[in-house]
């Protein structure tokens, strides 16, 4: 029996598990696979060449769209290519299912060309795995077409994340005839149960909550699930709400607090404002001094919703397992009605001081600086556009120099928090945003890794504004202890003298270097009106931003400090 | 106890086990490797950004040098973009030290930074694994120092390959003072057996290639290894020696033939000289027509080597496994000198033929052509210079349009035959080559692929001097049955109209563009003969190559026909 006939219900299968985009990288042993694939016209087709880049677009893709997107490559190095994406998906929840092109078995192991051990080659970084049968009979049809539903299904299952289907193929590689999609078949449709936690385990959450110092922390939360309401739980109860800019919680303009990583860097004001009790959700927040906050002794409330719980606190506390939505109704159904604690006034003080203080500091800095350069874009994206931030300095940035409001939504790499992919990824959202407009901020490393991806940006003339933060090496390591040793430049600073313009023009896209903060401005808001892939980059030294930064911490430090003295003595 | 210990451990025992260089991509948690590393001054330290380039460059360094190459990167992703090169180094038996950074084990699975599972990350693509202790303890120390000999006896053990130590770190990372070497500490010294096979295997295998009609086939053989002297057994029984250019016997002048790519093309030719038996050695040739050749029915001598057997031919013989050059130096003193058989004459007069007739088609020629261009580089590449070749067309251009005789040493990613890391893999290669000067015949897909390759040539000062090959796509699926499809341009050809001028700018190199042969020639002596990087781009159309690999082929395969029945009439 033609393998074609297996194929095709694969691929049928996926349309109905929801696949409507796929990636494919060219290859031969691959070729039943792409013109596989291209008998659906429900399924949209990109083809990048490059796999590691091609894997990060389809995250991307699969985080903006909420969907499963397929991936597809040839058999040998190339399948390895994927493995950075595929590590990402399952450390940041992202539906991906890979596709791997194989000798049939007969043809392993005994040295055929371009044929490696490709059985469980991603080993733990997916969820499920397949080695399919060759597609000879009607079973292995049948077979083929529930493992690509199951693929979907798994890939989609909370905690969402990446499969693995590796695919025999047999020469010839090319179909007979013209291919034509088969009839829909009916498999098990795969459904999420409720999950809730009890009334007792609620009760239990409420009066910890209502007892004493508490907070609400909001954590980086995987990009495709509805924000949770934890803005009306901070309303009915008083408690303040730190949002993490990947938390989705942050840019909604509903009083969350936002200036926290800038004030808690002070020891004084984290004992000030230590709190006995806080409610969590997501992944630990990105400010490590709120993570150094949260260490000191507390009671935790986790709303660990359908993701894994993460707690590096190892902290005391209840666990309130299943859907964050109807955690939440039934917790503000517990809880009354609550007046400003003076705890919580103290925090929204502190917080508002702090963000005033370095709005000011940022607004007389005449030099160029990369918290003010985020802060920019930030506020230059329109709200119903798309900024990714790299998983380094840019993220940290956005969230010390961003004040909360009406802002864009932000998406990251945070779940392995890698430098590698970060162009594609941008780019694979973006494809994926119903506007089709982005923002990148991201620093010269991380660019360097993946300026393959831009490709992307050309072959599906894709607009992205790119804030290009250049300080010709890795900044971030300027803010660890090694920053002084001698041995710093060649092993953490590792300067590299890149001038990106150059490749920025070999992928047709524009590369401006502003002079100043003024010419930072502007240039961002001409790369965001126009189609196009456009670069800003702002050149700066790392010694310089480093002492920048402690300008602008000491500034929102000192304004919060006044402002909780103010507090005290009123 | 300090951490430090162990590490210095670890690196005396990886200088005792004959490492040399160290390629490290920056990181935080894996600052303690790099700073230990720093402590050796018998150690090369070589910082590349890019991890996937980074490990590619390590595996040309360790191809060129026969010794083992350490490579250290940080957690995460960046762990995973190693993947690629691991994997070629096993299907290619390069010995690959992978020194991965994690947290310690408490900080594992609980939702810390930068955190995923690399415990087997690699899975079957590496020989062997260890997760090490955190190293507080004397006996966590003594376990380092073993674990870093035996990583490389494993990795240098034939068959040679890739070994991975996950090392646990734990904060502070720093040393809390300068670090001083160890005193080196004995261990098990590793010894390799002799193995060679027994007399009687030799006594059957001679008189099995004396029985019928032979042919020696020397296939692509891992660099590292000492050539076996085939051509002294192909002189002594006269049987003809049919030498990959991957071989290592291609180019020393010594009588192989050369030819039978172009015109084994032909069936009937084929017929013509379709040996009963073949003696083996190494994988199965590049050669495709030879490939079908050996598929006929036939019975095999197979030289395996100190590898595992690679046999895609499934077919019947004997194996003759150990040292090859003690098995050859056996099998010649059981063979009596023959003078040359009329099926070896036969061979020697279609091979010489098909040859000349190429040549002279080719000095005929005109217009820029792949495998012209191919030639010429052979040419001009002094016999004691390197040659790197692309996986895919490459290679072939270079078996079928190369002439034997005195040429440079040749290498290439031919384990699992990607077009990834090719030019990283090059320039690793360069840096460990004795005169430092190499050459590098690649297409534009595989030069796109590892473009941050180039990154090395920039940082190190290596001279390459690059042939690009470039039809905008990939070029080797217009010689399969997908050529004539609709769908063949989106998913074979794949044009992606990059000017690589730009980039090649960026890392300082030299781009020019010939437009005829002599230019070819005159630009890639230049290229050759100066400093630096130096990339000739010629540029062709897909259709137009096929049509004159066909002419090329069909001039050859009528010398050989012509040879062949002049030598009847004789």
């Amino acid at each position: 029996m033609d393998q074609y006939r297996a194929l095709l219900a694969l691929c049928g299968a996926l349309v109905q598990g929801g696949v409507q985009d796929v990636v494919i990288s060219p290859g031969s042993r691959s070729a039943p696979l792409a013109i596989s694939v291209a008998a659906f016209p429900a399924i949209r087709r990109h083809v990048l060449l490059d796999e590691r880049s091609a894997a990060f677009f389809a995250l991307g893709l699969a985080k903006e769209s909420g969907r499963p997107v397929a991936l597809i490559c040839t058999s040998g190095t190339a399948a390895a290519n994927f493995h950075p994406a595929v590590v990402e998906a399952r450390a940041g929840y992202v539906p991906l299912v890979v596709l791997t092109a194989d000798r049939p078995r007969e043809l392993r192991d005994i040295g055929a060309a371009q044929t490696i051990d490709q059985v469980s080659l991603y080993g733990s970084s997916v969820k499920w795995f397949s080695d399919l049968p060759v597609g000879d009979s009607a079973a292995e049809e049948t077979y083929a077409r529930a493992a690509g539903m199951r693929a979907c299904s798994i890939a989609l299952a909370a905690p969402a994340g990446p499969v693995h289907i590796n695919v025999p193929l047999r020469e010839p590689l090319l179909p007979a005839e013209p291919l034509a999609p088969p009839a829909d078949a009916p498999y098990i449709r795969p459904a999420s149960p409720e999950r809730r936690p009890s009334p007792e385990q609620l009760d239990e959450a409420a009066a910890l909550l209502a007892q004493g110092r508490a907070v609400i922390v909001a954590g980086p939360m995987p990009a495709h699930r509805p924000v949770p309401d934890l803005a009306a739980l901070a309303a009915r109860t008083g408690l303040p709400l730190l949002a993490d800019p990947l938390s989705g919680l942050r840019y909604r303009g509903d009083g969350a607090l936002d200036a926290y990583d800038l004030y808690l860097r002070d020891p004084e004001l984290r004992r000030e404002l230590q709190p006995e009790v806080v409610l969590r959700i997501g992944a630990l927040p990105t400010s490590k001094s709120l993570g150094t906050l949260l260490s000191g002794a507390l009671q935790q409330v986790l709303l660990s919703g359908e993701e894994p719980w993460r707690d590096p606190l190892l902290a005391p506390g209840i666990e309130l397992p299943g859907d964050a939505h109807l955690v939440i109704e039934g917790l503000i159904a517990r809880m009354p009605a609550m007046p400003e604690s003076a705890f919580s006034a103290r925090w929204r003080a502190a917080d508002r001081a702090a963000r005033a203080a370095a709005e000011t500091w940022l607004a007389g800095l005449r030099e160029l600086f990369d918290g003010a350069a985020i802060r920019d874009l930030c506020g230059l994206v329109s709200p119903r556009d798309l900024l990714f931030v790299g998983s380094s300095m840019p993220v940290r940035d956005l969230d010390a120099f961003t004040p909360g409001g009406a802002g864009p939504r932000v998406l990251s790499n945070r779940g392995a928090n890698g430098i590698d992919g970060v162009v594609s990824s941008a780019l694979g959202a973006a494809m994926a945003h119903p506007l089709g407009r982005a923002a990148l901020a991201i620093g010269d490393i991380s660019f360097y890794h993946d300026l393959n991806g831009l490709l992307a940006a050309k072959r599906f003339s894709l607009n992205l504004a790119v804030l290009l933060l250049h300080n010709d090496g890795g900044g971030i390591f300027s803010y660890l202890p090694q920053a002084g040793r001698d041995d710093f430049e060649e092993f953490f600073g590792t300067p590299h003298g890149l001038e990106f313009c150059h490749v920025v023009q070999m992928y047709g896209g524009s590369h401006v270097r502003p002079k100043d903060p003024a010419e930072v401005r502007s240039a961002l808001q001409d790369a965001l009106s126009a189609p196009g892939l456009h670069v800003v980059e702002v050149r700066t030294a790392r010694p310089r931003s480093v002492a920048l930064h402690e300008e602008a911490f000491a500034a929102a430090q000192r304004a919060a400090r006044a402002a909780l003295s103010g507090q005290r003595d009123a």
